[in-house]
């Protein structure tokens, strides 16, 4: 109230603003214009702008569009206690991020905020679906109580597929009322993207219900059905998905857009759908859509940017940038119903931009709530001080995300086949596509040291031994062919619970390589020639209680840890990426390809929703059939 | 949730619709086209809408905008229980307007329901702000459970000024405490329009309280800040006021929109803004605005319609269709956040309106929730059967609406000039205009028989005495200067006030004419040119329990009760109008000329926000000032 009193008195003039940003001009989201005023700000709020036209003539009136009227403005600067001149600049409000999320980036959100605010970002909508997965409801909590009073505001939507399928082995399930609690919280915005379009149009109860309860809290529903058309399109959208980032062609946005979804439109690190939706950002269309990521890793944030390389991007194409803007500010405030979001007007929460021309959009300054918090591509930090939490003293508070490790240490043995017969199932990558094939192929199981004999060199050398190249792989892994075995190991509940397939297009000669982020269940997998360097790699990163890990020759040649859930860095993103780009070049070496990413293919490998095999803890899963199919069989 | 599984799976085609609208155009408000398909609905909501142009190529996929993609779409035709062939029209969704109070209509909730259905309005956001100053919570309330279940949604903001300033007797307050108990419900959606705008700049706590909790809930806050601009606007939209619904000029306009208002464009039978506005119908301004009336009387809702007139008016005065629908459906919508209203949309309630033309916009049908509730201008009776609730029984259960009058019977003495003195005050009205003036005369109090000498008339003859011409003139009445008095008598809490006043303008030459609508108290209002005649037509509006009576030599001439609260009848549309039109022309008889409305402008002379005098339950008023001033003074 008293804050409210303050603002009122300054947007009349009686009292000073904390700060005027004078002489620029103003982006208007409500019209596309370009105003030329002063912007007055005050407890971290707009307070009001004062137009040049309403100085000039003293009269508040200086532009007459019909009949000529009186003004009853009092008039006189809006004078600030600090005052900026931005002659020359044009003021923006900040960017929104409509969807992410914030885990993918591998950094906590503290590390997440500094890297996405020089590129003026000041508002994120997440979706933490990543860390759900591991722990539950705790880790949603832990990703609001790690988010508190960061300057980049995350907003949250529920996630509504945790597990993503039942064959799967997660760490945690949340059902309807595990996530109707959280919807009291005004940063709740909504539940999640519905992945399970299959179930929805089939009234399967679960979802109704979870959508009955977003409904209910008068909070929106993300859908996410790509390719869903037509009747079953209708099914889906009657049964309360608002929204859709998954469109790959305009002519399927359309159709999304005309029967009421906003169309989230997607580009991102891994997804990249601008290019075919461009016609939305024409003026017929652009105001019901709405630019999100759905995740951007730590190299792409920080050499090309945020929701500023979208908009540069949309622009470069030919787009305007007004409409590209407004999709990034208003339209992602009016969809998520954040009445003070996304303008600079009145009331509005002062997150500013400055920027020398639109169609360049370099963000030169970034102000949130009125703070300077980023200038120059660096964060400030006396702009920061005070307002990042530090995920250290929250992990011990939540202990199923700073240790989220329960899988007793790994022995070559446990990669061993348990079957026998002729045939081998291999699951074959292709470059630049999450799709995979099945190959039947031989099994040659007798082609490689005993896997007995390799548990005794490790047990007799504790894993020390120099191997003879040739002799170090595992059964059935053919080098020559590109197949290496595959493993994922249940790591949530310590149900020992260990998935061996083969793979085929990872290219990896020698080692292995290992990771905590599997999606969507985020247990440990790992690839490797042999079942000596996949227990090292798989160690190194139980030992670090999530990460990534490269070992070759059975000894560990990097590590990465992610200690928060397994998925998240403690470190900045420069030195994750640093480490990233370090552990990739050594991936490399050892012979991955271009086109395959080390790790997020890896990460994708685990995901039983994307046809046709999949690897998961009990082995392979034909995702079609949604069943798991032998590895090896006669 | 049943439901919900329903529509899904008529959505989805595999079971039969509740009816099918064939072969039309339908109208698309998200992306302004007109679509050719068939519209399937099921429990009053929209399960889909299958285009033509997917039936024609079977594929689903018609159109191909881009790169063409296959679409899983089940095809076959949507079936219904009911199926009708709109082939040739076009189907839009049901208006709304976006602020009215319903009680200005003179009609019941159900009577006003049946006048604006065949117009195709299906819902409107009422401001209950009379009744509410008549009989407090207890009248929102009865407005709430009057029109629960009417083919009319009829949505609440809750009145924000009651009572309209501390100078007049109402007959309840709202205080902030009162109006938040009503946000829990659905169908109230926000505070109403800010009349006091002077006080929520200076920061008046009261207000701000109603604000915050307006703004705790969710809910949206209307304004109502005439010719308020620059930073003084600025400070009033920093406050909170979401909306705007009193611009006069498309500069006054546009400037609140630039601050980020919506923009109310108001057409009503008192006010009209249309003309003026008409430059925010264009693409660039529209879709931050929507059609309102702010009141329309029986009359002109029944010869000119609601919604529909003003699209008409609009599309006459060259604008976009296109545009001026969706400122009546989309738009509104969205601004009070409703989510399943205002398109047509899978999940959307199917409130359908059949035209053959968006230019003529004749609305020929209309389905309300999927059943057909009107056509060809009429109220279909099995559309409407069940629905209507009945005032009647509801009267009783909310007295302090039923029986509103709280006042003893009134004699001609009550009506008697206390004062004596050499002047007189007139309160001079002018057509076509709510402003008056103010004119300072001699009193000649002499020149009429003595009210002393009326009262032992009446008293001697029961009231039935015919007097002389040009005797029955109340002491300072100068027909022939068409000066009469005017009277407000306490009607609420029995206070026995009466204000007594001079008017000029009016008219009348002989006999009183009396009314409880009386802005925003609703005391009781009457003007006449002797006081037995005020007392008679006032006791006429008394024993009917409100509403409007005209009186001539002693005797009743005509009367309309309005007993719901003061302020609506129980009977039809019609026949208010027949009888408002009866007695306008005895009005007019008795000589009250073209230009002054015999019943509005009796009612707003009671409004003191209005300069220049108003008259009030303690006399006179000078608004500017705020104050009592004598009638008669030296």
């Amino acid at each position: 109230m008293q804050n409210r009193k303050h603002l009122i008195s300054v947007a009349r003039g009686e009292q000073k603003a904390d700060l005027v940003l004078k002489g620029g001009r103003i982006f208007n989201v409500f019209t596309g214009e370009l105003e030329e005023g002063d912007l007055a700000i005050c407890d971290g709020r707009i307070a009001g702008i004062e137009r040049r036209d309403d100085l000039a003539t003293g009269t508040g009136c200086g532009e007459d569009l019909t009949a000529g009227k009186v003004c009853n403005a009092n008039m006189g600067h809006y004078e600030g206690f600090t005052e900026l001149d931005v002659s020359g600049k044009i003021l923006c409000p900040g960017l929104m991020d409509g969807h992410i999320h914030v885990e993918s980036s591998m950094l906590s959100p503290a590390e997440f905020a500094k890297a996405v605010l020089p590129h003026g970002t000041t508002a994120v909508v997440t979706d933490p679906h990543e860390i759900a997965n591991v722990a539950g409801a705790e880790g949603i909590r832990f990703m609001m109580e790690s988010s508190k009073n960061l300057p980049v505001d995350l907003y949250f939507m529920m996630p509504s597929c945790v597990p993503a399928t039942a064959l799967d082995e997660s760490g945690a399930e949340l059902k309807a009322a595990d996530l109707k609690a959280f919807y009291e919280d005004d940063r709740v915005l909504g539940l999640a993207e519905l992945m399970n379009a299959f179930g929805t149009v089939r009234g399967d109860e679960a979802i109704l219900s979870k959508i009955a309860d977003a409904e209910a809290a008068k909070k929106v529903i993300d859908g996410h059905a790509p390719d869903l058309a037509g009747k079953e399109l209708n099914a889906y959208i009657a049964a309360g998905a608002r929204s859709d980032h998954e469109c790959s062609t305009a002519y399927e946005a359309l159709e999304k857009l005309r029967k009421g979804q906003w169309i989230m439109i997607r580009e991102g690190t891994a997804a990249k759908n601008l290019n075919a939706l461009l016609p939305l950002f024409e003026d017929q269309y652009f105001a019901r859509c709405i630019l999100v990521t759905d995740d951007k890793h730590p190299g792409d944030l920080l050499n090309h940017g945020h929701m500023d390389d979208i908009i540069r991007k949309a622009v470069r194409a030919g787009k305007k940038p007004e409409n590209a803007i407004r999709m990034a500010t208003i339209n992602t405030a009016t969809y998520f119903g954040l009445k003070d979001r996304g303008a600079l007007a009145p009331g509005y929460t002062a997150d500013v931009l400055v920027v020398s021309s639109l169609e360049d959009f370099r963000v030169e300054k970034v102000f949130k709530a009125g703070r300077l918090v980023a200038e120059d591509g660096r964060v400030c930090a006396e702009g920061m001080s005070g307002l990042a939490v530090s995920t250290e003293n929250l992990g011990e508070a939540y202990p199923a995300v700073r240790h989220s490790f329960h899988v007793r240490e790994l022995r070559p043995e446990d990669f061993a086949l348990k079957e026998t017969g002729k045939w081998k199932r291999v699951l074959e990558l292709t470059p630049g596509e999450l799709l995979t094939k099945e190959r039947i192929l031989p099994s040659k199981l007798e082609n490689a040291a005993s896997p007995e004999g390799q548990g005794q060199n490790m047990a007799a050398s504790d894993m020390g031994i120099e191997t003879p190249d040739g002799k170090a792989v595992a059964p059935g892994v053919e080098t020559d062919l590109d197949i290496i075995k595959i493993a994922v190991i249940e790591r949530h509940k310590n149900t020992g619970h260990v998935g061996v397939g083969f793979v085929s297009g990872y290219g990896l000669t020698r080692g292995a390589i290992a990771s905590s982020i599997a999606h969507d269940s985020h247990n440990l997998i790992v690839a490797g020639t042999n079942d000596v360097d996949m227990a090292v790699a798989a160690n190194a990163v139980r030992e670090n209680e999530g990460g990534l890990a490269i070992a070759v020759d059975g000894a560990v040649l990097s590590s990465l840890p992610l200690p928060l859930g397994g998925l998240m860095s403690e470190l900045s993103a420069a030195a994750v990426e640093e480490e990233l780009l370090h552990m990739k070049s050594q991936a490399r070496a050892l012979g991955v390809p271009e086109g395959i990413d080390p790790f997020m293919t890896l990460a994708f490998t685990a995901l039983p929703v994307i046809p046709k095999l999949r690897i998961l803890t009990k082995g392979l899963v034909d995702v079609e059939a949604q069943a798991y199919v032998p590895t090896v069989f006669d």
